[in-house]
């Protein structure tokens, strides 16, 4: 029900193409995954993601399990149905939130006692739980529940997390009772190379059909988070997909892929795209700003997605300006459609190994601080 | 350039078809026009109200000279091409709206000098001003300015407010210079017989291709607007299309094109769809309501539309429930969707003169108080 497929690879490198079959569907990699948060991706019909290339949504089980709540979702036939996708899903665990949204009140061996950030509930959230919930949701991928340490944790606490990711990854592979759910172990480590190199080990021991790399992109510098990169993703089997949380910006992306990564999520087109930011290959664009007023050109000329296709920038600002809810949606669809076409790309290129050509292309993806979140950075 | 057909009749009655030939494409009557206040349909793409059904979108002359500027849109190429819509437009004088929202300084023979809601600024509206705004904005069907009384107005303002009306639609006619744009002169009068009767019959010896009726739907009980129309509309040319502004609900449009009305504009659909209320032809539903937490159905069994084709009523609560913009975009679809499948059915049903059938298939177009703006009323 489930296949890796590696498909091509970089001459001399450690980039791949491959295909991930899941009972929803192939996933072409490396693949960016939108976020639907809460089973919606922000401001875009199923059908217009599905449209903009996306093979594979990401859901995430922290929210989900307190609204609607995992079991109104299985009465409902589960997430893809509830949610209007019939392709692939994957759910994460729910730990990232819990160590990022959420108050906690302990953390042990045992699991995690959180306190919801909707309704000031304390919730048990444990390897056996994180599961069951996402049994429950019905992804096609679901994730282990790890330990996130802060970025800047140091030797000790890190370790201390590795140990209980791997404790945990054990006790969720153990509790997983779907044979149509394929589970992702999660790398933890920091960015020390032996924890990561062992946390990756202790892993394989267990045996996962995927490992994902946790902990990165929480405000490290572009060059540690390659650097750990090109440390733990050899040590992960060649024959099973990685993915990278929560990354990222096409610039993390392209080196992640150089890496030898498989799948990214990230929240980046959405949001920024309800910021008012637009993607292009050169740099983002600000669409709030006044020189836009009277600009007929799309966002990107010669971008093929509907925004561009029937939109200038002036009525998109015009809208920003207004406050009208089309302003976001028709950049949500523009930036899902940058993403794809920028994984598209990469896809294409990297049985050549061509480089070059993705950074003349997609100039910004070379360019340190270009395309940064709206809140600051380099922009176009 | 323009012709309008009338193609069918209920027979012995006063309800008809009819074919509205424009620049930009054929509207067929009775037509219902999906309002896009600030150049965009809120909620929805062009192209996903144009597969609801709807020829002919409305646009706000008021908002659209104050953002972005009828000279923006002019040199943008005009309001199709700003806003993506290539099918017919009709914008309103503004006139409304100055009555509605602004603060008015001063009202004369001469025109209107009103304070701008967006930027405080006194801006004066005049027959001339108005016409000139419409001709840089190029919708195909444009409007007279027109004086708009309260709803409450006693006589003697309601006829100050026709004798100006006629006086100003003169004027614009005489302003209005593009053989492009069809200019609709509007009556006014309130609910007094006589002064309904004058207006339309001074506007007819201006000569317009349509006639609009004004001020209806601003309070007055339904039977009263009913009563007010069979007045009217029969004083109205016969060979011209007749536009009943700012209306409405399911069942005063039926009405009203029983009494002879062709064409319809309301904010309903959009705004009620941001409210999470849902049209269906035996009520709305509330969709914050809690019975609808585990509802697998769609908002209405056997409803074509894409959001009950791909969505349940479960479904769409969470998504208001959390906050999802996604909630807003999926009704506002249904909305567009519903209104314009009971247009098409008054059309299908007009040479038949079925009313039994429509009320039917529609049993809350039929109901007092069925189906009422979400902030009261009685809803299924």
């Amino acid at each position: 029900m489930f296949e890796f497929q590696v498909t091509s690879r970089e001459p001399g490198g450690q980039a791949r193409c491959g295909l991930l079959t899941t009972p929803h569907g192939t996933v072409r990699t490396p693949a960016f995954m939108p976020v639907g948060t809460r089973a919606a991706v922000k401001g875009a019909w199923p059908g217009q993601v599905r449209d903009s290339g996306a093979d594979i949504l990401l859901g995430n089980t922290y929210h989900l399990a307190q609204r609607p709540g995992a079991e109104v979702i299985a009465e409902l036939g589960g997430l893809h149905r509830f949610m209007g996708w019939n392709g692939p899903i994957l759910t994460d665990s729910g730990g990232y939130q819990v160590f990022s949204l959420a108050a906690l009140r302990e953390i042990s061996d045992d699991g995690v006692t959180f306190r919801s950030h909707i309704d000031g509930q304390w919730i048990p959230l444990t390897p056996e739980s994180a599961t069951a919930i996402q049994n429950r949701l019905g992804a096609d991928i679901i994730m282990a529940l790890d330990e996130c340490p802060p970025g800047q944790a140091d030797h000790d606490t890190a370790a201390v997390a590795v140990r209980r990711t791997v404790e945990w990854a054990r006790r969720c592979r153990q509790a997983h009772s779907r044979t149509d759910q394929a589970m992702f172990g999660i790398v933890q480590g920091g960015i020390y190379a032996d924890l990561r190199l062992e946390c990756a080990a202790r892993l394989q021991e267990l045996g996962f059909p995927g490992y994902a790399v946790g902990g990165l992109s929480v405000g490290e510098p572009h060059e540690t988070m390659v650097e750990v990169l090109r440390t733990v993703v050899p040590a992960l089997p060649p024959d099973r997909p990685r993915y990278l949380m929560g990354v990222g910006m096409p610039r993390d992306i392209l080196e992640a892929v150089r890496a030898g990564v498989d799948m990214f999520d990230c929240v980046l087109p959405t949001r920024n795209a309800r910021n008012a930011y637009a993607f292009t290959p050169a740099g983002g664009l600000r669409l709030r700003n006044e020189k836009y007023r009277r600009d007929p050109d799309p966002l990107e000329p010669g971008c093929p997605c509907p925004t561009c296709r029937g939109f200038s920038r002036a009525y998109i600002r015009h809208l920003f300006t207004v406050g009208e809810m089309l302003g976001p949606m028709l950049l949500t669809v523009h930036n899902l459609w940058f993403f794809q076409r920028f994984m598209a790309r990469l896809r294409d290129l990297i049985p050549t190994g061509s480089w070059a050509t993705m950074l003349a292309e997609f100039p910004a993806a070379g360019a340190a601080g270009a395309c940064r979140d709206p809140t600051g950075g380099n922009l176009a």
